[in-house]
């Protein structure tokens, strides 16, 4: 049986839900992803974020390849049960796997979306011991 | 003929893309929606959010019965282009339909989903006028 705080969760028809990071301290929003009932059971059971990864079906501990894992501080859901807002530590200060802090680096500016932060680290330095 | 920076956007299959809205200054997470090419152009256009109301299926000017608008200071798309983050200015200081400051206001704690931030203006108030 499912614990009651899962249930209560409004997840979506493919049993979704989306979920919000946002760094501890600095406030920035790191970035969003997906989870479903066993990954946001991962999450809290292991203190790290796990989220569903919807292009390889399968869980995600974020940071596995990268080292750079998420602790999670607090876990807050909206009015509406269908969204998920994690305060997270974000480990080595990189979210993204472009490299940079997180993935919200494109801003609309003069018509198009311009890219405004910088790459803190290389990806093929990220992940090369994967390849 | 679509603008290019509309066309980069990765839309899910319904033609939407989630929102998160975040408050200038405070770096407070607000709320989540989602808005479509049409929300999103009224948004640029206008300057204030205008998000697509998936239980309504219609366009949602954020505030337009309780006077809560938000204006947009910049936007922000993800890596994969499948996400974005609004800046805003909340106008009233309350972003939720419960008249709390924001949507996120259960907190997990103890194996439930706790209440942990006050309301700030009764509902019926906010919305009197349009019953």
């Amino acid at each position: 049986m499912s614990p009651d705080w899962l249930d209560t969760i409004h997840w979506n028809p493919d049993g979704l839900i989306p979920a919000i990071a946002q760094e501890t301290g600095t406030g920035k929003v790191l970035m969003l992803a997906w989870m479903n009932r066993e990954s946001l059971q991962c999450t809290l059971e292991t203190g790290e974020a796990v989220y569903w990864s919807r292009s390889r079906q399968r869980l995600w501990h974020k940071g596995e390849s990268s080292g750079n894992t998420q602790r999670v501080v607090q876990m807050r859901l909206d009015c509406d049960r269908d969204t998920l807002l994690l305060e997270v530590e974000q480990r080595g200060g990189i979210a993204c796997h472009t490299g940079r802090h997180n993935c919200f680096y494109h801003r609309y500016q003069d018509g198009d979306w311009q890219v405004v932060e910088p790459v803190l680290k290389d990806p093929d330095q990220m992940y090369g011991d994967k390849t």
